[in-house]
């Protein structure tokens, strides 16, 4: 019998998702507010004006091609009548018969309202071009600036948050300056630029084994990235940050990478929610009461062998795949086992040749694992064209110690802080 | 003797005139209100989804390091004070010997406010990615919209001026809705989508010889875009756009490119101005009382054999070679010749193998003079990266029928009117 099944947010899980179900005869839509999926790992050199933002995104529609029996919706989804069956959008009502949610995630400033107004995080494809555009306007006022306190600060940034995203962003950071920035400024110290990296625990990339953290320590360090550790931002301005323990750092830049939580929808849907606004499932991602409404990513709570499943991209990856086989076992009424993660490993690039990996149950760094994260990124990353393009830039900038991307495309995008750049009413709870 | 040389505006004239007097051991410095060169007769790939905006621009750094004792200033230029030899900007004043002034042109929409307010125009890199989200966006909007008359006003746009950006725009777009769109929406009657060009005069490409003018009319109406002659848009709503005769065509998009006029920075140098805003020069392209000041490109007046030379990128191209050398001439001491504009022909392509071209003494149309068009867009681009990344869109375009880049980066951007997309105010006198 054909049924509508219903997938909202075309993120990792959402794709995965589409893919296990689509062709099979039901009637599938997608529902998303934007009109691509978003390759977000690679965000980070987008700010860091190593890639296009175009290379990183693809078109769902481009995808849905050769998804038979798949219509995509645009639509910002403001939440499900469970009753009757039905997704309230900002583009009308959409019936399912299953639905699988999978709206990922926002960042989580953990209620520091002032970082909220002035740091930069990176989400969104617009985020990434609003932050390159603000770094690159940095070093421009940075060069005409007399006064040198001002033209330190302007060319300090402080980034929060230990995790890959930290770690990838300071690496490309800190190589755009001394690599490529240095030969655009002659006039300007660059040297004296400095990328500032707090973490509030006493190590970085917690989830990698404790020889891997260190390599990345001491590789970050010998870039010369300022490695904070059992450090917290508390406070921040247009032109400062504070530290927990009173320090101000002069700084233009903020970037805030150390905590993410349920996209707002998850709280619209008004169901119970638990750590980081997730919302707990049962071991088959069913919502509880609901067996016919799945969630997946980062909005779902799970715990396997005592703890939470994390919110990565692999887990919404393999959740996506699962509530796809899922809802076409329910509806043919066989049995499915539970969903289970499977830990593949993880892996931070830091720089030229320099990367870590824990993958294939192996531990590695350096130059084998920076190849490994090369290959698996242009792997995961969807849409042939897009892989050229991003393989282009990198070759590139090996060859040359050169990104082209270096581009101030808006210019009213320049100002002090994250919210005024982005133009649009920050979409948190 | 080391003399001080600015050059403002780093468009087509911009950066030869610098080219011509970068390395001559003088100090020049390089003015513009963005980082980057754009190329500007791509925009309207861009707007149509078949280029990232990226690879059409190129950082004026990245060229700079290439011309010795060049600096670059990123400042929007407020006016000159001719008596004290210096630029006002609006980061600092900048004082010079020399001057040469090229800012270029804006939109001229020649009085008409609600045109204005309602039309898109191409004379910025954020405005072809504006311009592009929002076709995209009414192509989604269609899909759900259950008024067949509505559907059909959103799939309506109507491009004023048939000038080689009017005339390839249509082509451009009327082939992402057939080959492209058409894909995408299957639900969706794309082939009751229409393409209007509306044209003041008689014929397409006024500086055209006939036959190719012919072609090009043929042409674009057997691809079937509406090609109407002799009418004039006389007002606009976000949803209709009334013709000269009273005629009303329901339509979400209006694209504006009937005319330019002198960048507004013409009008605050407090000098006469002309026809479009243009400021009258000398045969040497310098300001009448003013022998160290040039002015060159859309914002420079001059008359050759009793036509005013046409704002249209070889004359800029010209101008600044000229007026480079005519610098370096006038600091030597030595003589040099009036500017003379050699007129190298124009060219427009109008699809797929399918272009005009009266070039090298030639006329020619169709297949060779697309191959021709193509070639010389690619050696014209600056960038070695930018042309690969063109030709790689353009060859995964013709081999497969499919623009990537269909892509709606800004949520924001979608509503009805350029001023409301491009999120600044219109910096038009």
């Amino acid at each position: 019998m054909r049924k509508k099944v219903a997938i909202v947010g075309m993120g990792f899980g959402g794709i995965r998702a589409a893919r296990a179900v689509a062709g099979q005869g039901h009637e599938v839509v997608l529902v998303d507010r934007n009109n691509y999926h978003l390759f977000q790992p690679l965000l980070y050199q987008v700010a860091t004006a190593g890639l296009e933002q175009e290379s990183i995104a693809q078109p769902i529609r481009a995808m849905a091609r050769g998804w038979p029996g798949t219509r995509f919706h645009l639509a910002e989804v403001s939440g499900v009548d469970f009753a009757a069956r039905q997704i309230r959008t900002d583009a009308g009502e959409i019936p399912y018969d299953y639905l699988i949610l999978g709206a990922g995630s926002v960042t989580n400033f953990f209620g520091l309202e002032s970082v909220e107004r002035h740091a930069f995080d990176l989400k969104e494809l617009a985020d990434a071009e609003n932050l390159r555009n603000h770094i690159l306007t940095a070093f421009e006022r940075a060069v005409i600036e007399p006064d040198p306190a001002r033209q330190r600060a302007l060319m300090t940034f402080v980034i929060v948050g230990g995790g890959p995203t930290g770690v990838e962003f300071a690496g490309a950071l800190i190589e755009l300056v001394h690599f490529v920035l240095a030969k655009d400024y002659p006039d300007l110290s660059t040297h004296a630029a400095r990328v500032i990296l707090v973490e509030a625990k006493d190590g970085l990339l917690a989830s990698m084994p404790e020889k891997q953290r260190q390599y990345a320590l001491r590789k970050l360090r010998r870039m010369s990235v300022e490695v904070l550790l059992n450090a917290r931002v508390v406070d921040a301005g247009p032109e400062r940050v504070m530290l927990h323990d009173g320090a101000v750092i002069p700084a233009h830049t903020l970037f805030w990478s150390a905590g993410v939580k349920a996209a707002p929808v998850a709280a619209a849907l008004e169901v119970p929610r638990t750590t980081g606004g997730r919302i707990p499932v049962e071991p088959d991602l069913t919502l509880p009461g609901h067996p016919e409404v799945f969630v997946i990513g980062d909005m779902a709570y799970l715990e396997q062998d005592g703890a939470a499943l994390p919110m990565i991209a692999p887990v919404a990856m393999q959740m996506g795949s699962y509530a796809g086989r899922a809802v076409l076992a329910k509806i043919a009424g066989a049995p499915l086992a539970p969903f289970h993660y499977r830990d593949k490993g993880s892996m931070a690039t830091i720089g030229r040749n320099a990367a870590v990996a824990s993958a294939f149950g192996l531990n590695f760094q350096g130059y084998p694992a920076w190849l490994v994260w090369l290959l698996l990124h242009l792997y995961y990353l969807i849409g042939f064209r897009n892989r050229i393009v991003v393989l282009l830039n990198w070759v590139w900038y090996y060859w040359f110690h050169e990104r082209q991307v270096r581009l101030i495309t808006r210019r009213g995008s320049s100002s002090c802080c994250r919210l005024a750049a982005s133009g649009e009413p920050a979409d948190r709870e």
